[in-house]
C-alpha cells in the first residue's frame, strides 16, 4: 500500500511540474562559456604543422540526467554564441524538461571565435571560413563532450538551429549522422531555387498586412533618387529620416540598401509579440510599419513625392526608433560593416548558399539581379577570393529531391517567413518531417512561447517535441542504458 | 501481324544476347584515358590562389543508352587506374548489359595522378592525400560528367569498388548521396573493430585448407631468427628462398614482413581459378602453398629447423614463382617501396582506417600489436606527419550502428576473405544490403566469372545486379526520362 501511494505521489509530482525555465535563468546558464582547441584546417590531418584557435562554446549540465538522456547541441550561426544562447528558448525548455545536456557552439570567425584575431578577415587567413570546416568544428565538439562528460558517452545528440544555424543543423545530420541522431532545422533555406522568392514573399506579407502599403513603398526608391539630385533634396532626405549628419549623394545607394534590409528584417520578424533580437520591434511590426505610413499619407496622394517620403520615413521609425530613445540615425555607423557581417560576406565567397534578388515586378524593390560575374568581382576586390559558380551545390544537397536519402530532420518553416519557399516544405520521405506553421515568422518555434502565439505555432512546438522524443527513444532502444 | 512478328524478333534477339564482354574488349575500352583538372585543396574555395593537378580518369560511352541509363562509377583505389579498369569485370559486364556510361577515376597520389609530380610524397605536398579530398575529386568528376555527357544529366550514378575502393564507394554514397544513387562496396573493411581479426582469419582459412599447415608456418619466424644469427645460416636462408643476392642480418626483419605479406595476399586471393592480379597465382593458392609445404616436410619433423625451412621455402615458390619463370628473388628490389605503397602509407598517416595486427595466439605470426605511439613516430620520422589517434573515426561512420541511417549500399563480403569481419556483415536496415558469399575470397564478385565459381558467388552477382537495377528503376521513377 505504501508503495502504491509513493507511485501516485511521484506521478502527481511529475505531472504538476511545468518546467518553467525563465529568460533570467537562461541568461545565467549562458554564462558557462568554455574554449575548445580546434585545428584551423581540419582537412589537414597533420596535428603539428598547423594553426589552432580557441572556439567558444557554452555547456550547461545542471539538467543532465545522465545515461540515455539527450545532448541538445545548438549549431552556432552568424552571431555571437551568447546571443544565440539567449535566443533559442526551445532548446532550453526541452533540455530542462527532458534532462538534457545543453551545448551551444560558436561558429568559427563569428562572435569571439576568430582563428587569427584581427587578421581573420584578411587573405589568406579567411580561406578557412567555410561550411566544411565549421561542421568539423561541431563534430569535434560533440565527440569530445560525449567522451568527457560523465555518462554522456551513449547519449543521443539532437542538433538545433534556426536560419543559417538551421542549415548547419540539417547539414551536420546529413554529413555526420553517426554523431547526430536528429536535427531540428528551423527556417533553414537549404534549397533556394528562385532568388526572387524572398522579396516576393516580403511583398505579399506586406500586402496581406496592409493592402496599399506595397504600392507606397514601391515609390520610395525613385523618390530618393530624384530628391537626392539636389543639395536641398539631400537636406530634406536627412530631415525626413532623422539622420544625425547630412547625407551625401555618394551614400545614397547604401542608404537605400539599409532601407531594403530594414523591410526584409521587419517582415521576417513579424512576430505576434514585441521582440528585441537585433533591434526593439513591436508586435506585428509589418502592420505597425504600414499603418504608420498609410496614416501619415495625406489624401492618399502618391504623386506628391514629399508626401510619400514623409509617410514612409514616419513608418521607418517603427524599425529605427520603436522605443523612441533614438534622437537621430547615425548613418556613417550603420554603413560600417561589423565583424560578423564581414565574416558572413566572406562565407558567401567561400561557398554561396543563399542569394537575395529583386526584380521590381513580383516585389516592390529596385531590380537587383544575381550576376555571378559581379559577385565574383566583389569577392575578388574585397577579399582577394575567387569563387567558382555553384561549387557549393556539388558538395551539399540542394534541390528537394537531393534530400531523399536523409532521415531524422525536422524542416520547420513559418509561412510568414520570406525564407520558407527556400526551405524543404514538401514531403520528402517518412523520416524527414515537414512542419509548416501558419501565421508564424522566422524560426518562431525556437523563440520563447508567448500568449499571443497562434495555435499553429503551439502545435508545431508540441509536434517537434514529440518527434525529437521519438528519436531519443529509438536511439535508446539500440543503445540500452545498462 | 507484321508488328507481332517484329516484337517476337526483338524479344528473341534480346533474350539471345548474352552480353559476352571479353577481357580483350575491356583492355581496349580502358585505353580511353582522360585528364580532369582538379583543385589540390577542395576545402579552399578560392579558385585562384591554389594548386591544381591532372587527375586521370577513364570514360567509355559506347554502351551508354542515354536518358535514364546509369553511370557506373568505379572509385579508384591504391593503384593505377588502368589496372583497376582491367580488374572490375562486373562493372563492365553490367554496363554493357544495361547500357551504362562507364567511368573509372584514379585516386589522387596513385597511378599517374600525382598532384606535385616527384615531390608529391614530400612535406608539405602530401597533406592533401586524404579521403576527404579524394571523395571531393570523385564528386567533381561525377558532377562534370553528368553535365557534359549528352543525355547523362539525369542518369543515376552507381558507385563500384572493392577493398579500399569499396570503402570509397560506400563513403561517396554516405557523404554525397545526392550524387550517387547507390554503391556496391565489395570487401570493404569500413568497420574494423579488432585489428587481430584479419590474421586470425588468415590462419583459420589456412587450417581449413590444410590442417597442419598453420603449425608449420608458426615455426618459421623463430627459425629465421635462429638461422640468421650466423653467416652460414644467412647463406642457407638465401639458398632456401632462392634470393638473388646474399641476405644480410639487417634485412631479416623486412624479409619476414615480406613473407607475412605474401601469406596475407595468398589467402585473400584464394580464388577457385588462376589469377594474375599482383603476381600469377594458381587456383586455390592456399592449398597449393600448404600442400607443397606438407609434401616437402620430411617425416613430419617440425623440430628439425632446416627441414621446416626447406619445406616452407618450397611452399613460397607458389607465391614467388608460380610460373617457374623467376630465376631468383631480387630482395633489394622487393624491399624498395614503390610509389603507390608510399602513398598508401601516407594516406594512413592522414587518417588511419585499417590496421594489421598479429598476436601469435589466434594467428601464426609473430606478435605485432598496434601501438599508436609507434605509428605516430613512424609517420613523424618518415613523412613529418603527426597523426591524431582515432581522428578519422570522428568524421566517418565506423561501428556497425553508425551505419543505421544510410541506404542503397551493398556490403558484400566473401567468407574466404580475411577482411570480412572488418566489414558490415550483419543486418543494418532494409536499405543496406548485406551479401555474404561462401567459398569466395577478396572482392571475388567484381572479378570475371569463372566456370569454377561456387554457386554462392554466382548467386551473389545475380542478387547484386537485381539490387542495382532496382535502384536505377527507383531513380527513374522520380526522374522521368521525358
Amino acid at each position: 500500500m505504501k508503495r502504491f501511494l509513493f507511485l501516485v505521489f511521484v506521478f502527481i509530482n511529475f505531472a504538476g511540474k511545468c518546467f518553467p525555465i525563465t529568460n533570467d535563468q537562461i541568461i545565467e546558464n549562458c554564462k558557462n562559456i568554455k574554449l575548445f582547441y580546434q585545428k584551423v584546417d581540419h582537412f589537414n590531418y597533420d596535428s603539428n604543422q598547423q594553426d589552432y584557435f580557441q572556439q567558444r562554446y557554452i555547456i550547461f549540465d545542471k539538467y543532465f540526467k545522465g545515461k540515455g538522456s539527450p545532448i541538445m547541441f545548438c549549431t552556432g550561426y552568424e552571431a555571437d554564441i551568447v546571443d544565440l544562447c539567449h535566443e533559442n528558448f526551445f532548446a532550453w525548455q526541452l533540455s530542462e524538461k527532458h534532462g538534457a545536456l545543453v551545448v551551444f557552439a560558436e561558429h568559427r570567425y563569428f562572435g569571439e571565435s576568430l582563428p587569427f584575431g584581427n587578421n581573420s578577415h584578411k587573405y589568406p587567413f579567411h580561406k578557412y571560413l567555410n561550411v566544411d570546416q565549421t561542421l568539423k568544428d561541431y563534430a569535434n565538439v560533440i565527440k569530445s563532450i560525449k567522451s568527457k562528460t560523465p555518462n554522456a558517452e551513449n547519449s543521443p545528440v539532437i542538433a538545433f538551429g534556426g536560419s543559417y544555424g538551421g542549415m548547419l543543423a540539417a547539414w551536420i545530420r546529413i554529413k555526420y549522422p553517426h554523431l547526430v541522431e536528429g536535427s531540428l532545422a528551423s527556417s533553414a533555406p537549404v534549397s533556394q531555387t528562385n532568388c526572387y522568392d524572398y522579396a516576393r514573399i516580403v511583398t505579399d506579407i506586406m500586402r496581406n498586412s496592409s493592402k496599399n502599403c506595397p504600392n507606397v513603398i514601391n515609390k520610395l526608391w525613385k523618390i530618393i533618387d530624384n530628391i537626392s539630385k539636389s543639395e536641398d533634396g539631400l537636406k530634406k532626405l536627412t530631415n525626413y529620416f532623422k539622420l544625425c549628419n547630412q547625407i551625401n549623394s555618394g551614400e545614397i545607394a547604401n542608404f537605400k540598401q539599409i532601407l531594403v534590409n530594414a523591410i526584409f528584417f521587419l517582415v521576417q520578424s513579424n512576430y505576434n509579440f514585441e521582440t528585441n533580437i537585433v533591434t526593439p520591434l513591436p508586435a506585428l511590426p509589418v502592420k505597425a510599419f504600414c499603418d504608420r505610413i498609410i496614416n501619415s499619407l495625406k489624401d492618399d496622394d502618391l504623386e506628391n513625392e514629399e508626401n510619400v517620403l514623409n509617410a514612409i520615413s514616419n513608418g521607418y521609425q517603427v524599425f529605427f526608433n520603436y522605443t523612441g530613445q533614438t534622437k537621430c540615425l547615425p548613418l556613417e555607423k550603420m554603413l560600417m560593416q561589423n565583424r560578423d557581417a564581414l565574416s558572413m560576406e566572406i562565407l558567401g565567397c567561400n561557398g554561396k548558399f543563399f542569394t537575395f534578388c529583386t526584380n521590381g515586378k513580383t516585389d516592390i524593390f529596385e531590380e537587383k539581379h544575381f550576376v555571378f560575374e559581379d559577385f565574383f568581382n566583389s569577392c575578388k576586390n574585397k577579399f582577394n577570393l575567387s569563387p567558382v559558380e555553384n561549387l557549393f551545390r556539388t558538395y551539399y544537397p540542394f534541390i528537394h529531391d537531393d534530400h531523399r536519402s536523409f532521415s531524422n530532420i525536422i524542416f520547420s518553416n513559418g509561412l510568414w517567413d520570406p525564407y520558407w519557399t527556400s526551405g524543404i516544405y514538401e514531403y520528402v520521405n517518412d523520416e524527414i518531417k515537414i512542419i509548416l506553421i501558419e501565421n508564424a515568422a522566422h524560426h518562431a518555434d525556437l523563440l520563447e512561447p508567448n500568449k499571443n502565439d497562434p495555435e499553429s505555432l503551439k502545435k508545431a512546438r508540441i509536434d517537434e517535441e514529440k518527434i525529437i522524443l521519438k528519436w531519443i527513444e529509438d536511439y535508446n532502444k539500440i543503445n540500452p542504458i545498462n
